[in-house]
């Protein structure tokens, strides 16, 4: 038992108490220079009291807001990290984490939440209830419909992260979840957790979370797990080992627990077929595998472990790589010079040689020896370092280590293919993976991966001299984009905007008559009452309207003589409006008739408010369907009606109208919604 | 071991062969009268080779389709399968459904595959690839995009589904996934196989579906599982035991292998605090619980179990139900007088009996007895027959059984609330159910409801006066809406449109150039190359464009004349575009402005052609966004690009035009997608 009172604790918070290490804590030592500095892993946490401060305390508190509150709730939070970031930066180097390496895990963590938050108040509505795709006409006259909608899951978020990325792995996650409403449990793998740790406190000390919002576990999760029923998530990031072993919880399937993993992915690069040796792509690509190689040490998951090139480039592909490698300087992440630290820890770095040892049975190393290398660096003698690694496979379809071994490092492996549909089959050998690249100019190349292999992969990132100077990365998970992928990569998936908070909550149909959806989702529905009552809703301001209320306009007859001047004015002298005998051979109309635009403009021209009023501004229009033509002598008639309201700005919420032109007859001529910007 | 030569044999369809029971069948007894009838069970099935003829024939024909091409051969399917509908029904009164249970089995079945081939044909492309959601401007210029697609799967799905209905539950899932591009392979429950295999039988017949596509399996699935992978789906709906079982296979679990389960289900409906006796939505409530009590012998998935209702009128409730249910008619399926058949097996009431008597724990029994009740028909004697039997549960709050306890038949009980919250968590207490019921007519009880209780649901179905008419039944999953729920319910989801076809894709994250994107997609972008050279896209007909062929037309110069023109005629003379200094105040604009309309009208006037031609309509618009406003002596310029090209009929196709105005500076004005209906 070593003694580990000179250490730094790191505590666990649990319940809203910080609790500190127990009994079986571990030890974790500087990955750069091997001294012992934290002692980690408090005794198994009372799960019950944890889960019920998540579910009677932070859960109610967040679904009490709004989806826009949430999101302004993480923006403050990220902006307040960012201040504080350089807490963390300075903590991780001895993660062997070099300066750029932070700005993958802490600031794009921090971007992370922002993106998130910033997607949260443009693509969620401003209430409780998230719509999702459009309404379902399931009977004749609308009496009753459908419309899908996703609630917040009532239970906790269960997030169990991998050593790799401390910051981005919690906040990735973290983000959405707040988003979604769903309180989190956080559990950092123990190597790193003294970073998470110092983040959960500067959560904690911004007091911008509800009580019971944000737990975390440093040291084993105890029994938490047998706890967790369909209200609840897990979502894990690393090992297949270790996913297996929690996706296989008898509670956790029986009680249909939701459960995500990002876990193991051979992830490849592809050198296209047109890009050989000269081209702008092909210098993309060894840059590009030199990065994946070097970055993290090698200790990403979305790190390029197969390298597969055009046969007759195989030759010149290794030299390249070679040639970037052998001016990559190993050392002590704190150094400017150094261009890659340290493994997280000896127990990794003699994993990954392992894994080495398995795929020399197949490939031959052409370049890195782990047995002579420099790193530099005053005290890093007992550092995790390792030189990069590239190995060569002459044989790529007999191989079965270099498609099924992960060797988490600086560690990659070229191969050569055939032709395109050989490349495919090589990159669907890894059983799944969290993403492909190909470097091609060619969209039919582009074409070709993506119907033989996209459904292996949860990305496939295409890079060419086009966009090669704002191309994001190989290995970077955006919030944008899914991050995740089927198979050996876990079958799970995260982010990807909205996707990744609909992941904490449950999508459920709702069926039944317009009142009762719009009075449900808060959103005016065709076939919803209308409220014809109240002054002109022009007159009144974003925060008088209320969905439902509604103006009609109208009558407007339509003579041959509007269509005349429409048409020599704006030019458009389309013969459906100018000359009857061609208009009624036409299938589509009974002889002449009205422009569309001269409806919606006579429209606009009927509901408008001459007038300085709240509304400032028509900003677009959606979903506009010519329905009925109208001919000359028809006459229309609007009814525009408050659908939705978005607040923007403190000054500016954004009103969708639903607009209505019918006929004489009360044929709809015309459907569409209206977007106008309204003062508060 | 029993004579089985009288027996007709149920066959097993593997890997092209029609193979016949096996050593271990099992008879299947007549539910009516108790006649053994058939012979079930063939032996395990060569996994290897049933998947082989999936992977190797069935997966690329039919990925070699296009969404449009399966879509189009689903509804030629569901249309033979119409014609052939009576052997199906004929077969099914030995399963001891009615007349009035057929239309939910074979007709509901074939209407589901009718849906999915119109959703597939309107909602998915008339290509390979499925664009998901919009695409995602990751950089500052757009030389570097996202965008989300979904493939087919390369693997196959295998369909494990409940007696319960035999044709709807195989079709139901075979809809979706022949759409999406999947092969399956459907292992029916051995008690009513019979009907599957006859409706595998008919679909072969029809010659409608490429070799490989479908297989089936009557007996044990033997080592199946074990061969599955990532690409693989598994798609069950059955008990929560068997259920359990499959998930817990330790093959699904290492592959990630995609599994989705719809098992039991303490459904649940409530009537509203504000519907007493002598409403409408009280007497909407007893006939929806004795009908859910009734069809299929209670036999369904989404029958009511429990039934909530306002303490005060727990009474009157009772006495309601009991008189509908002693109205209902017990006995030979075949009999027109017939209200409720029997249950699928003496097996299947035997267990229902059980569940009964650990419900008497809880609760007492005020309506049904299994011992004494009239069953009509001759030689019903040893048939698997019940009354319908009604509980009531005084302490609903106290009871267990009542929440977690399926009895699997015409067996329902009923508990006072005290409010609505009360309800809630009585609802709450299911675990998760795949619909809950609410009869109300106010909107606000609809939604307190949703927000305490929405996660737990896969659905919510409301039901009052005003939708009373077109309502569409509590226990009906329309495939519109997504069938499935969280928790006991199993945690999957099914159906939902094209949300279900996705269960069988996989959503991919691609990232690259503008060209790139468009290249994989079929549709142009905005970044992507423009082709101007060829003759005005307006005079080529659909099959001749291409998207990216583009028109450039202008510039017009917008005059003060033009917009006081445009202003008197149509009548819209909103400040902004006729008062100088009101103009200017306004915070968008600097000054006196053109009308959007105006913009759009002058651009229809540049790029129209007056002559007859292929373009034969305009039919509507989306996403117009107005986005740098025009004042007068601006000169405006359109661009016109073929977006996306999508056939209708024989005779027409739609083509989605992605049109921008820009002006003199070439700042953006206004961005719009144009739909025209074109000639072939």
């Amino acid at each position: 038992m070593p003694d580990t009172s000179a250490l730094t604790a790191v505590h666990s918070f649990a319940a809203g108490r910080w609790i500190p290490p127990g009994s079986g804590a571990r030890v974790i030592h500087s990955a750069v220079t091997g001294e012992p500095l934290y002692s980690a892993g408090s005794d198994a946490p009372d799960a019950a009291a944890m889960l019920g401060w998540a579910t009677d305390k932070g859960g109610p508190a967040l679904r009490a807001m709004t989806f826009h509150d949430r999101a302004r709730m993480v923006k403050a939070l990220a902006l307040w990290l960012k201040e504080h970031r350089q807490v963390l930066c300075n903590l991780s180097f001895d993660t062997g984490a070099t300066q750029k390496d932070h700005l993958i895990d802490v600031d794009g963590g921090i971007g992370t939440m922002l993106v998130f938050a910033s997607k949260g108040r443009r693509e969620m509505p401003a209430g409780q209830v998230y719509i999702d795709g459009a309404a379902e006409q399931i009977s004749r006259t609308g009496t009753f419909m459908g419309q899908h909608i996703a609630m917040p899951l009532q239970g906790v978020a269960v997030q169990i992260n991998a050593f790799n990325f401390p910051v981005w792995g919690m906040l990735e996650k973290l983000a959405p979840a707040l988003i979604a409403g769903v309180p989190s449990i956080v559990k950092p793998a123990t190597a790193t957790s003294y970073v998470t740790e110092a983040c959960v406190r500067l959560i904690l000390q911004s007091g911008l979370l509800p009580e019971g919002t944000v737990q975390l576990i440093t040291g084993g999760t105890g029994n938490l797990l047998d706890h967790l029923g369909g209200q609840d998530v897990v979502s894990f990031t690393g090992s297949a080992e270790t996913a297996l072993k929690l996706r296989s919880n008898p509670r956790l399937l029986a009680g249909a627990t939701r459960f995500t993993a990002e876990q193991d992915s051979l992830n490849a690069s592809v050198l296209g077929t047109d890009a050989g040796p000269g081209t702008q792509e092909f210098d993309l690509f060894v840059k590009e595998v030199h990065r994946e190689m070097t970055v993290k040490a090698g200790q990403k998951c979305t790190a390029i472990r197969r390298v597969m090139v055009p046969e007759r480039h195989v030759d010149a592909v290794i030299s390249a790589l070679s040639g970037r490698l052998a001016e990559t300087t190993v050392g002590d992440p704190r150094l400017d010079t150094t261009d890659m630290g340290a493994l997280v820890s000896q127990e990794k770095k003699n994993d990954v040689l392992e894994k080495c040892t398995q795929l020399s049975k197949e490939a031959e190393r052409v370049f890195g020896d782990p047995d002579s290398f420099s790193v530099m660096g005053e005290n890093t003698r007992n550092g995790a370092f390792l030189p990069p690694m590239l190995f060569h496979c002459a044989a790529p379809d007999d191989a079965v280590h270099l498609h099924n071994t992960e060797a988490f490092g600086p560690v990659a492996t070229v191969m050569g293919y055939r032709d395109t549909d050989h490349a495919a089959r090589l990159l669907n050998r890894g059983k799944g993976s969290l993403v492909a690249s190909v470097f091609t100019g060619d969209p039919e190349v582009a074409r070709e991966i993506t119907l033989a292999s996209a459904s292996f992969h949860g990305r496939l990132y295409f890079n060419n001299r086009t966009s090669m100077t704002e191309a994001t990365g190989h290995g970077a998970p955006l919030p944008h984009m899914i991050h995740g992928g089927p198979g050996r990569a876990g079958g799970g998936e995260e982010l990807g905007g909205v996707r990744g908070v609909l992941h904490y909550m449950q999508r459920t149909a709702i069926q039944g008559s317009p009142d009762i959806i719009s009075g449900i989702t808060g959103q005016w529905m065709p076939g919803t009452t209308q409220d014809r009552s109240k002054p002109h809703p022009f007159t009144r301001s974003f925060g008088d309207l209320v969905p439902g209320d509604t103006l009609t306009a109208g009558p407007r007859r339509i003579t041959t003589d509007d269509i005349e001047t429409f048409a020599h004015f704006t030019g458009d002298t389309f013969y459906a409006h100018m000359d009857e005998e061609a208009a009624a051979a036409n299938p589509f109309f009974p002889g002449r008739v009205a422009h569309g635009y001269l409806l919606l403009s006579f429209a606009a021209g009927m509901f408008v408010q001459p007038d300085p009023g709240p509304v400032l501004a028509n900003t677009g229009l959606d979903n506009l369907r010519f329905m009925t033509p109208v001919i000359p002598g028809d006459v229309i008639t609007v009814t525009l009606t408050v659908k939705a309201k978005t607040p923007r700005t403190e000054d500016y919420g954004e009103v969708r109208w639903h607009v209505k032109l019918t006929n004489g007859e009360d044929a709809t001529v015309a459907e569409y919604d209206l977007l106008t910007m309204n003062a508060v």
